[in-house]
């Protein structure tokens, strides 16, 4: 039977049990953070038993409190705590690390109480933003955000955007708890057991600073009282800890990161032996979330032979489908007027967040918030997206569904120069795992693009570009993910011109110069470069007999790389040309951007007639 | 004639002449940020004037202050700077973002006075405190650090890492000027004019901290000499400015943030008309640097036939390296007992540079190093190398010679799940423009190309893995970049296996299964990843008639991508399959990771026997 755990004594014994189980776990595995997970044991143990509210039976209940292990190492200590609450038996506790287990080496949601992965240090904090501006900004759940910290990760920047975001937001319901064991993997972290370093610097960003003794139920105890009655600003509580706490062969020893315990029985027999306290855990009021209010988007029309700029496209897109759905969320890195999605702002104004210039913030808030049932949208220029990487790489561990959006694709931005450039985000992105890549031409498609978004999985990315394009397709088309569109086609082809965004109408040009040369050629705009469509490119191929890609990105990774995989496991790809920006560009115009790099219309012509004829 | 500025007046009139300055250049091009160059205009007159110590005339000379505008689109402004020095023509100015000319919108190295690209914010900081570490740690040259922030990109996690890392290393001799000028691109900072904000968060991590009012230049004046004078920690110097100070039109106002000024005539009319102070800098006292002692280094070597890990074999070329090159540094990322960089510091703790977890800053500083002449050397997990994308993006624009090395890479590191390993790595690198990547599978190479490295212009990149692969090669082999090696041959050769790393023993025990089926397989370990080589690639494919790639990363971007690339340009690739990591894997231990992901020998057998038949 599940008890109520309050009593000072009950407590440090069920942070001994959480000790022990971690101990155990990792015994079994032969592997594990131990020793991380026992400087932790306290704070954990008086969280469960007294101030998280969560229904163990109900996880999706939006009432549920969030609980992050941003040390993510310290999984053993999660999942003796989820031992504790009676979500697990203790036999799974011991498939820890083992194939098949849900219970990996770091948090993941196979568990079903885990909401995002862990494990990439400095991420959980933010990502505790992302949840915390949930109950904040969109929606009166009362549920409270704990981040388990470590000490060694707050050298990551993306802590540092976390408390400045958190704290000039006032985000009361959003805790973090700092565990100074002292020790990083290697040896002394930085400021070793000076917690004041720590506390001078997180309320030096706003915050109400707790310092505790990190093994003192009591303590503990009033600290998260405090945490929880303290409003208008978000608490930190920094505790003073010993890693491997309670073992005295480990206890505050380097060189014990990482690793089993080196005796399992003594260790256990020095914790108290073995125990099985089953704790009762506060439910929250349990809260059915309102269905989200959702239609058609009325989506802009760009009349054919106009000219517009995708970014601005998506950002009207944007903007209706904000219309038509009450659960999409958008969110800036300060380049809202760039990126256009400030046309949603002034709509939207209560669901748009402004994460300012920190786009590891910017990726991590997206992720919370959409782990609770939200579709967010976030935008900033193409090149800045490579700043999130680790997020977004963690985002695909997490399974979340994201939309990404990066304007200034490319040398054709111009005259800014190369920092501004994203020539490398198709090849970020396509390896991602699980994501979609798309890349618009016209702005009747990427309006489309963008409303599609909204109903994908995973992480989607859509490269907008700066300048005006010609509108080539009607307002009504539609675009399905993995698609392409043939501009150009008849059964004279020579030759197979494979292109995206702005080399589309480059392409299309081109064809026109090689039609007049007698070289007839087909033009497949390849939109969608993740999933890609297989079948039209080898029929392309087989058809034409010749294969030529054009992209205004790095060689590696992007479109031509993406055309090539497709051709893996079936029939090979005829001979092939890959055109794309090879050297380092300067400020030019967006004219010159595309000479210089070799991917404007003449540039095609020139090496497709060199192709066809070779 | 050049004249030594340092009256009140003058600073203010030198002011003057570079908002003007400023606004002229941008003003032709068409473009470019007026505003945020004149909001900074005082500040960095009376540094020009009195503190900088540059010969422009000697670029090179170690002696030399470094300036670095991590605020990198007030390029105007810099530009104004160089001009008022005598460095460039006012002619020159004028070509400003023009194509050719030097004067880029962010600036680059393009010009000899500016030693790393910014124009990504958030970047500066970081690299000043690369910069600064030079003389701190290094050698003697009195030489200071000045780094020009904006406000908007403190939001930044990069500049807090930076931020901790001068200021708990006492790094007295840089000093951070930040531009309050409220406003961000798209319109208020966080923070606005609270410029104590600012004060407090610096001075919490360490750092002397002085405010002025940005336009004043006896305040500036007196705040840059006490930064001078102040031992045992950096200074930041925090001024609340106006952007676009001195022109009504868009002083202070929204709206005007990157481009020319309405109206050029009336506002150069407005800053008192046009000047051309020529400023006489202080030289430093001139310095030669030693030359460094190298030699051939004396590097480990590994019995074939025995097993060892490439990283193991990284560490300890490194260590050998360190003796025979003064001028190896290696900087950590708080893993060094991983990565086996670890080794090196044992031996050479002096040229050991702990950055602790913060990979932008990690990657920052040894982009400082570079500049100023030293070879250095990076490691940390090959996962948390995504954290630091967007400097090494940065990096190559730079020009820097960067070596990387990235450990743990792939499934093939078991139970510790997807969030510790590198599957991406491969294609973030790849798209590095100018990279070499190189992913060695024994601990011979691993070490020869370790070694090799130190010599190799532009980012390279080692991908180290963590268990043990059997030793193939004798110590005595050399591996050129762009080269392979070719392991199993015959003219009989049904088929070619290309596979690098923990995938080249796999492939080899392949193609002894395949051997026994009765096809032939050629196998080549593909340990030069960037630059390929295709010309035995291309022979390899002719002669066998099939190609199987297997790679233990995600599908996109990396080993099979290289090797299709190769075929661009010339004689199409024969039929191909391309294996690598296609789900998100969980916690097992590494063979059971390689079997679930379908590269190990097995899965290579069969897939080559399906391709063979096909």
């Amino acid at each position: 039977m599940p008890e109520a755990v309050s009593s000072t004594d009950r407590m440090a014994e069920l942070g001994q049990q959480l000790r022990v189980d971690a101990v155990r776990a990792c015994a079994e595995a032969g592997s594990g953070h131990a020793t991380s997970s026992m400087s932790a044991a306290d704070l954990m143990a008086v969280l469960l038993a007294k101030h998280l509210r969560y229904d163990f039976d109900a996880p999706e209940d939006p009432g549920n409190d969030e609980l992050i292990f941003s040390k993510g190492h310290a999984s053993p200590l999660l999942y003796a705590m989820f031992t504790a609450a009676g979500a697990i038996s203790e036999d799974e506790l011991l498939t820890f690390r083992s194939d098949g287990s849900r219970l990996e080496g770091h948090p993941t949601p196979r568990l079903p109480w885990v909401e995002v992965a862990t494990g990439s240090l400095g991420q959980g904090l933010p990502l505790g933003v992302g949840f915390a501006l949930v109950t904040a900004r969109l929606e009166t759940t009362g549920s409270r955000v704990w981040v388990l910290c470590g000490d060694s990760e707050l050298a990551e920047g993306s802590v540092w955007e976390a408390f400045e975001h958190a704290g000039t937001s006032g985000l009361d319901n959003l805790t973090a708890i700092v565990d100074v064991n002292r020790l990083g993997q290697r040896g002394p972290t930085r400021h070793g057991w000076d917690v004041d370093a720590y506390s001078r610097r997180i309320r030096a960003f706003g915050w109400n600073v707790i310092e505790v003794e990190g093994h003192d139920p009591d303590q503990i105890d009033r600290a998260f009282a405090t945490a929880t009655g303290t409003t208008g600003m978000p608490t930190a509580i920094v505790a003073r800890t010993s890693k491997g706490k309670g073992v005295a062969a480990v206890e505050d020893q380097e060189g014990a990161h990482g690793k089993p315990l080196p005796d399992t029985e003594e260790a256990i027999r020095e914790l108290g032996g073995r125990r099985s306290m089953r704790v009762r855990v506060a439910r929250p009021e349990s809260l059915r979330r309102g269905s989200p209010r959702r239609s058609e988007p009325k989506l802009p029309g760009y009349e054919v032979g106009a000219e517009a700029a995708t970014r601005t496209a998506f950002g009207e897109a944007l903007t209706a489908l904000g219309h038509a759905r009450s659960d999409v969320v958008v969110l800036d890195g300060e380049v809202s007027d760039s990126t256009r999605s400030g046309y949603f702002a002034e709509e939207h104004p209560e669901r748009f967040v402004q994460c300012y210039i920190a786009e590891q913030q910017l990726v991590a808030a997206a992720v919370g918030l959409q782990a609770r049932g939200w579709v967010p949208y976030l935008a900033t220029f193409a090149a800045f997206l490579t700043r999130a990487h680790d997020f977004l790489r963690m985002a695909a561990v997490s399974g979340a569904n994201l939309r990404v959006v990066g304007s200034h694709a490319g040398v054709s931005i111009g005259k800014d120069g190369p920092s501004q450039m994203g020539l490398e985000d198709l090849a970020m992105f396509r390896a991602v795992a699980g994501s979609a890549v798309l890349h618009p031409c016209d702005a009747n498609q990427a309006a489309q693009l963008t409303a599609g978004m909204a109903d994908l999985d995973g992480i989607s990315y859509l490269r907008a570009t700066r300048g005006n394009t010609p509108v080539i397709y009607g307002p009504e088309e539609t675009f399905p993910v993995g698609g392409s569109r043939v501009l150009r086609s008849s059964p004279e082809d020579q030759i197979t011109l494979v292109a995206a965004g702005v080399t589309v109408p480059e392409a299309l040009r081109a064809a026109d110069r090689l039609a007049e040369a007698g070289i007839p050629a087909r033009v497949i705009d390849l939109y969608s470069i993740k999933p890609v469509d297989t079948a039209t490119l080898r029929t392309a191929a087989e058809e034409t007999g010749r294969l030529l890609t054009v992209e205004d990105h790095w060689p590696q990774g992007g479109l031509g790389a993406a055309v090539l995989e497709a051709f893996a496991g079936g029939p090979p790809p005829p001979r092939y040309t890959t055109l794309a920006v090879r050297a380092m560009p300067a400020s030019a115009t967006p004219e010159e951007q595309l000479r210089h790099a070799g991917i404007d219309a003449e540039a095609i012509a020139d090496a497709a007639r060199a192709l066809a004829a070779s």
